[in-house]
């Protein structure tokens, strides 16, 4: 596919999201203000058509003695990495989308650098939302976890 | 079952544990020292063989607005009560269990009440543990998460 | 818990399901003709509220060479009888249920006998349904896979 | 990414494969001769470092009353695309790995057509493997189903 061909297809289908990166961490910062009470961790970097990608920042919180991040911290940044596409892709009226289930693989032990999520949406359901996301280290691109979720669409009137 | 067969087998298995609920704490403590930094908020309650149950205070730091449990901090109490029955099955030479991979589902909206976790071990090989547990809200009882998570286990010599 | 109080409240809940292990069998019989197609593999042994209880046969068509039972046929086990449970639950309105997703973890190599589901419904929604099973050897009773479905029911008029 | 960086690095790591989907297809029929009993379904169509590109047959025994893939089936062809993708990688040593768990979440129900997996293997380390296949329905070029397994290799000498 050629360059020019990329361009306009992205033109096209970026007209279809809701929210681009600037209107997911304004409408995430209205509703969650809690999110950043210890600090602004988690940067929304780029959103398209049914994929978002979000960065971790390496901040001593997510840090675990020999250097690396914590479990909790790679689990709660592909969960809200997923949220983000599903805002992006919804808008507003997404906000109670609420985690059904999430299935994460830890391949290997992240070093204590900056994390990348790329979420892609396997699914887009009327009632059922199914994404995938890769941490990767952002140094070295190594994929260091990957998982997938289910989010649960609020009902329409 | 007669109740005393249940007692001498109870025994029994008993003896096999290397660690009891006292001994686990003590052992976190020393090896993770940082995780009580901004309180204890993960109380080792009970174990026993293939068996362990953990609970969680629902401090502020696992609240979130409108009145219920963070899905990150129930994630994080599910895979650290699976990894309190691996060391007190097979002790401190367990330390470097690591998580593989954990497969969470959020049945029900928590309250913000203290949870408890009922861990039950599926499969203890030499390489690989699975671990099942149920999150309840310890209140109404009620069942909120299930998880089943695997550990590879460090290599023995 | 005594005897009697078991009893009663067996009485009592049982009252609340839709359709018996014969009822779910005649069901299923009608609906899946074809499942049987190669011989009848499967039976429900037994049904109760949020539980159901369903036998594989050792037929040669789940073994594998060397003795033991096919993955795909645990597979098939699991999926089949959280659906009995359900429909156990819920009747005839519930056909049109469909697998949203499957997590399966196989703990043993199983010997080539029957085998035996033990269901747990952990959530019964409006929208979803979250079942548990567990796959037992029969003749050794050891645990031999243990799976997490989720369910989507059909939308209600 | 200039192609002819593209290509000197699929030369480079595609000598690292032990076996082509040639020497897949042959030592699978060599290990598996029952695969094939009721006729050959599954085949290998390409594999390349840490992917494998499998397809299923819509064939009858494979396709349900109402004219979709069946979720066995479907199940099958995932855990066996990853298997393929193993093999190639590793060799005949690979032949006793062993599938430790796979979780599928079906997207959407598939037309009763002919059905392709794209493999990614996420990590192959010494003692487990994880992988990630993708089925798309090949007419419509739809995705279907996506399933992410974990494989514990045998132990080497």
């Amino acid at each position: 596919m050629t360059p020019i061909q990329v361009e306009s297809m992205t033109k096209n289908t970026r007209a279809r999201l809701a929210l681009d990166a600037e209107g997911v961490t304004k409408l995430i910062d209205e509703q969650f203000p809690q999110l950043h009470a210890t600090g602004r961790l988690i940067h929304v970097v780029d959103v398209a058509p049914r994929r978002a990608r979000v960065r971790m920042i390496a901040a001593p919180q997510v840090i675990r003695p020999g250097g690396t991040i914590s479990g909790p911290a790679m689990f709660t940044l592909a969960d809200f990495s997923i949220y983000v596409a599903i805002l992006a892709e919804l808008g507003a009226a997404a906000v109670p989308a609420a985690t059904a289930s999430l299935n994460i693989n830890f391949l290997t032990r992240p070093e204590a650098k900056d994390m990348l999520a790329e979420v892609k949406i396997l699914r887009m359901g009327r009632r059922l939302v199914v994404g995938e996301v890769e941490l990767n280290s952002e140094e070295s691109g190594e994929i260091v976890a990957h998982a997938v979720g289910t989010y649960a669409l609020p009902r329409t009137g």
